[in-house]
């Protein structure tokens, strides 16, 4: 895969993504589609004003969807995107530890339900990561807070302790089933990291653990984070009407762009990212 | 009907208009759907990259819309906008000659095939005419050139000729079929009209006619003659992110706002302007 380059590169598989790549496909471009989690769409119990579908289930309408993404030749590929780099004309993301090369981007990642803590921003690629699968080995024979917030965050933690990492894991009870009885386990939560000489301090509810980093392992991530330097207005991506960021070939589509948050809504700007990301590419190269 | 105000007035039934429509109902507004011809989706032979409908014809795919629409208490009512006034915190639509109060507008009247010709819009209202069932009295005794592109054109030539307007009719064959005997008829087209005297020169294929008025029988307006002072961009109704035009109260939807002309495009936006204005109602009065 490392020398194949994907025309659309399309992150989040609720109706803005799905939108995004039967339309990228619909114009002749290849599509890889990238999701952590199952979209809340799923969880909706009946949704009545996407035109053409009365009184279906969100389940119903989330499969009806994905069948029609793979009928057009899109599969959907469970993991997660933890940052992406610009490098000359294309874009490199690293999903689930491969670095996936794209010529454009679509983020349809939802919206956000993660709020920052003081000094992760600061800190984030010195002493903050989102991944542990991309920068654990930096910190082999170093000692790491793990703080796990997704479904596979145990599982991280694991692979941390397995490469020779110290950790200790913070978690609630549920995200800590199945970590290596060798893990020091913290119940709670993270409340901020600073700066400690060599190290980091981080605060727990009860307690601070001088550590060499903090992993927060989310499901999903801040936009502004995936990238550097992207625009944000009101906590949602700036767009404009073709759905068009601050980032050349980098698009936005569905929740992360703002109110309303709605099928219609997320599915119409879907199809326009996908049309300007195909016309980026076929004036660009 | 004259002294009910209805909600939201949706002037098209395509995507955009019955999207609109689905949702101005689901914020509990009443909605009343205003459309001259059927949407020419009806016409497309395939249609893939509407989200959760995969290889189905454009005809499919309408019926199915506006199976939902009528499930959603809304029933399209077929006639011709001919123009809109504002009037206070209301609008006035003339609708196959009635007078429709509506709170709000949204209009997703599709693509303007029309083409203006020279003097059009210099003598719009004061000698050219879009509607002769609203203006044609004003023209009892004197001479109207009747220009027929609309399949409902020789009715409304027939209506004048009735009332004692001295008509000269000019259309294609097809649109002269069932014209009056008494009214002259002319096969092409008009070039232009010019003011003379008193009167008007109005200039066919092969000849002139002096004229009090030129009634110019269109299925669909150019939305900026349908009300005054709207604001276009490159021949598109200029619409910010929340679907406003310059106009408060009137919203645009689908192709009518620009590219790309695709059905995702409309039903979101058809949504995001039904939103709009349902909060532009409650926010208001």
């Amino acid at each position: 895969m490392q020398d194949q380059v994907v025309d659309i590169a399309v992150i989040g598989a609720g109706p803005a993504g799905l939108s995004a790549a039967i339309n990228g496909r619909a114009r002749g471009k290849s599509v890889r589609l990238l999701s952590a989690e199952n979209n809340y769409l799923s969880k909706a119990e009946q949704v009545d004003n996407y035109l053409g579908y009365y009184q279906v289930s969100g389940a119903q309408m989330m499969e009806s969807f994905l069948q029609h993404t793979r009928q057009m030749g899109v599969y959907l590929e469970k993991g997660k995107a933890a940052n992406i780099l610009v490098l000359g004309d294309r874009f490199l993301i690293n999903f689930n530890g491969e670095v996936i090369q794209a010529k454009t981007v679509i983020l349809a990642s939802g919206v956000s339900k993660a709020k920052e803590i003081p000094g992760e921003k600061e800190f984030l690629g010195k002493g903050v990561s989102y991944c542990a699968t991309c920068d654990g080995m930096l910190y082999r024979q170093k000692t790491a807070v793990v703080w796990g917030l997704s479904q596979e965050a145990a599982q991280e933690a694991n692979f941390l302790n397995e490469i020779g990492v110290q950790v200790v894991y913070v978690s609630n009870k549920q995200r800590a089933l199945g970590i290596n009885s060798a893990i020091e386990y913290r119940e709670g939560s993270v409340q901020s990291i600073e700066k400690s000489g060599d190290r980091f301090r981080i605060t727990l509810k009860e307690e601070t653990v001088l550590s060499d980093v903090l992993f927060i392992l989310r499901d999903s991530i801040a936009p502004n984070s995936l990238i550097e330097g992207l625009e944000t207005r009101d906590g949602y991506i700036a767009v404009n009407r073709f759905m068009e960021t601050n980032i050349p070939g980098f698009f936005a589509a569905g929740d992360c762009t703002g109110k309303p948050l709605q099928v219609s809504k997320a599915v119409g700007e879907g199809l326009v990212a996908a049309q300007q990301a195909a016309k980026y590419i076929d004036e660009k190269m």
